[in-house]
């Protein structure tokens, strides 16, 4: 009898769920809910760059979503699905009451945004984070080793200082704090005890600096040290945490019934989106797995033995099980990618809006569609015009850090460039160079992982641009002087957390198993051009250069 | 009785005439005439930077504008001229005969690129050029100390050695070389005799090393020495120049009558464009009169005693009654002012061809229309948005060098560059930005005259940007923390050529008189705001970091 699991995946914008053969790994079915409150941007101040997320809009795309994909799976399925797992963006902690309900589900809590998720993007905690490297550089113990030696505003412990220090209401009320990606396998199986909670291995690791070397989180005297609002936290947080193949228990009544599946289903212990995309993107043992979209996610595992003593400074972090129980998963990623893109599309958008859109020539129907259509054609046309340069005909250089830098080396301070301007230099050039920065950019993570003892053998592609963008991919691959892989799946996120829940579930006694038979494998490969990839080694050095002139000149 | 005055401003797209009234200035009537030539793009390889513009362009706009002028003014006017002032572009030169013949001119030659007028912006001679500042540095006397100590590609001897080693044909046939500026009075005056041909101080001494301290131009041994295809042209070159107060001669029998003009009428010397210009918007002692247009040509007077043992480096050249008899004449410029915006508005209105040009929404009437509409509100609407925004707002640098930089300290290979980008920048910051940029390349000028011990008391605009951009202007007064003068007239160069031409021709005792009387004023002024000169000190603090970097960087 086939069976079946369900991926869920928390993304920016909305949450998708998949129905997925547990055998094979085939969809059956999916449907996408886009979180209603957020859309209308409410509770964030992007000139602030405070975005939050309502737990409602979670809880109600949940049972939306995976009822909907229900319904579209051919008759009976519901019945055959064995478990369930979730990814989600992170970190996004919320502020949680004893139970482990997120305080914005609490009375008086409902419009407070500091009682809602603190969405992964949300730099408010910009100071703090400063506070806790200043802080850890002080320590005795160096708590950030194991985290590429710097921590980010985007991170748990910068959000919770921040949210404590900010507001005297969530201060009295909030009794610990937890990941989205924890939150909602508590939610499924129906968790009343925040104690209780199962913590991701995954999420604790990269952004909580838990780690097994410290017996669990720093101690309470490094955070009372660091602030006294943190005084006795550690203790209302947790001490162990889980990989994903792990069940986090089995669906709530209350669940079972709301999507019509039995309690006998599995609900295992989330992680984050990128970590699971690389298991759905079929990742490999040494094999950097991007995760190309507005912003890239790099992932990579290598056996836990092979990675004693090595330390990789200024990344993301590494943590052991994150991404394969097992393995020590490693993470880096660019801060904006696809970003850059879209960024020039709108640069160039400018006259269409505010020239053709206010002219009396064309009707406003026709205006419209006029708009749309450019809106379409912009990109497909300056890749056209793009292609069409050779490597160093463009003249420029360009620095890709339009959204700070992620890794390496983390700082969000930073900000683009593009150097090299002539009168002759039109936008298809721009365009180039802008994809160049950005493929630069990924070299530069690949060089800092090989330059820090973890060989790189293979790369492979995931996410939006990588599938959507044989120019990009064509370039990255001259650029990185390597082979890309592109896996076929366009889903990964969901598909990783469908082959979790199998496991989970006990369907593969490994993730490793799961992958093996569930994976769609990969539908397209780029290889490097020796000559273009000749002429990037000169160029990158360039790329390199400019950047620590203009990273110098900041200081 | 009424006394007139045409003055002939040779541009690089068209020659015009303006007839003036000799006693106030009064512009009578005017007449512009396109080179036909040029306008089809003969003779030229922009791919190559070579720009020629042929003799018979220069002679039919000559007869055509200066009549159709003389037919637009009141009847009764043509017999009442008493002078006709010549300025073109420069260094223009072309190779000559012994009769002064431009060689396009003879059999053989017609249709000889090299046969023709090499115009400023031919940079064919960048390898000349560093060889002659290579061959200066090894020199025992310093020819460069008066040029500002660097030699340029846009320069009279960079242009005749490049031409000499390319073409043996010419080689065999020049006599000599002749300025545009020197061979249109000659031509007028019917000189049959390269010898006896007056040549203007202004071209010798700014772009031929010709100097009063070493007795004329630099030795027969110093350019034998740099090439032996030189040796002797010296001889067949001039030793004495003229200011362009002095009369060239009268008008030849010929020229009087195809103009219908008499004989009597004095033609006076000519001089370069941006010089005359100053003189017709009323530049005074230490006032920096700048000629803003695509490039910008920065102009200043200073009486020749307190110029004494001041050398300044890294300008166009300081010499003495360039401008005005009497005084020392300094040349600075920037290689692109009004082309920086240009550059942008271009690379905004890629969508607008590629995509709405090309798309089948709507006809090919209406965007023609629409796209004619875009190019004209495009700089409008940008200068609209960009004016709202604050000093530091953009959060931008740019360097203006898009177009190499002319001084201070020329460098034609620097590249432009635009720093501080982040996924909020739009097109009117960029815009902003690009404009700032421009003026901090002015305030670099400014900045370099001060330092080198001439104190700049003063700012006089003239010229396309200066008339048609209030935002650029109060821009400029912020960065340079001064008042600017925007000078009446629209055609401050024609009207300075009419100011030669009536002192030339007896009218007044001097050029400094006839300015007096024949000068149309100021008709705007612009005041630093003094918060955001504050601001602007700091960010050109940043722009000439960043220059700084990016200089080297390239070294």
């Amino acid at each position: 009898m086939d069976q079946f699991v369900i991926g869920v995946d928390y993304g920016t914008d909305s949450v998708r769920s998949v129905v997925v053969n547990a055998k094979n790994g085939e969809e059956v079915s999916g449907a996408v809910f886009y979180y209603p409150r957020w859309k209308k941007g409410q509770y964030c101040a992007p000139a602030l760059n405070q975005f939050r997320q309502h737990p409602l809009d979670y809880v109600e795309g949940l049972e939306k979503s995976i009822k909907k994909a229900l319904k579209a799976a051919p008759k009976g399925t519901a019945a055959k699905v064995i478990g369930i797992a979730i990814d989600t963006t992170g970190s996004t902690p919320v502020a949680v009451n004893k139970k482990g309900v997120p305080l914005a589900l609490t009375p008086g809590f409902e419009e407070n945004p500091n009682a809602m998720f603190i969405l992964w993007k949300d730099h408010t905690g910009i100071r703090e984070a400063g506070e806790i490297n200043v802080h850890c550089a002080k320590w005795e113990e160096d708590y950030l080793r194991f985290e590429g030696g710097i921590y980010s505003s985007e991170w748990f412990w910068a959000k919770i200082l921040h949210t404590l220090r900010e507001d005297k209401k969530i201060r009295k009320a909030a009794f610990s704090w937890v990941e989205h990606c924890d939150w909602i396998p508590f939610l499924l199986t129906g968790g009343t005890d925040v104690r209780k909670m199962k913590r991701s291995r995954c999420a604790a690791g990269h952004k909580a600096l838990w780690h097994e070397d410290f017996g669990g989180l720093p101690p309470n005297a490094f955070f009372k040290a660091l602030d006294p609002l943190l005084d006795g936290l550690t203790e209302r947080l947790f001490k162990d945490t889980y990989t994903s193949d792990q069940p986090a228990g089995n669906l709530s009544k209350e669940w079972a019934e709301k999507l019509g599946l039995s309690t006998d289903v599995v609900v295992g212990v989330g992680a984050f989106d990128a970590h699971m995309g690389a298991v759905g993107g079929a990742i490999e043992p040494f094999y950097l797995s991007k995760v190309m979209g507005t912003s890239t996610c790099d992932m990579l595992v290598a056996p836990t033995e092979s990675m004693e003593g090595t330390l990789v400074q200024g990344i993301c972090g590494q943590v052991n099980g994150s991404i394969i129980p097992g393995m020590t998963g490693l993470e880096a990623g660019q801060s904006a990618f696809g970003d850059v893109y879209a960024w020039f599309k709108n640069l160039l958008s400018w006259p269409l809006e505010e020239v053709v859109g206010k002219s009396k020539l064309i009707d406003k129907k026709t205006k419209e569609k006029l708009l749309e259509e450019a809106a379409g054609r912009l990109i497909p046309q300056l890749t056209k015009a793009a292609q069409k340069l050779t490597p160093e005909e463009s003249g420029l250089i360009a620095l890709d850090w339009l959204n700070g830098r992620r890794t390496p080396d983390a700082n969000q301070a930073l900000k683009g460039a593009i150097f090299g301007l002539n009168l002759g230099t039109d936008a298809p050039k721009i365009f180039r160079a802008l994809v160049e920065a950005t493929c630069f950019g990924a070299r530069s993570i690949v060089d800092r992982f090989q330059r820090e003892g973890v060989p790189i053998q293979g790369v492979i592609g995931l996410g939006g641009v990588a599938k959507k963008s044989p120019f990009v991919m064509q370039t990255m691959a001259d650029v990185l002087n390597r082979t890309i892989k592109i896996a076929r799946s366009e889903q990964t996120c969901a598909l990783g957390a469908a082959m979790f829940a199998a496991t989970a579930a006990g369907a593969y006694p490994s993730v490793s198993e799961a992958m093996k038979a569930m994976s769609s494998g990969f539908d397209a490969e780029y290889h490097p051009n020796p000559q273009n990839a000749a002429v990037y080694d000169d160029l990158y050095r360039k790329y390199v250069d400019l950047g620590e002139l203009v990273e110098e000149q900041d200081n």
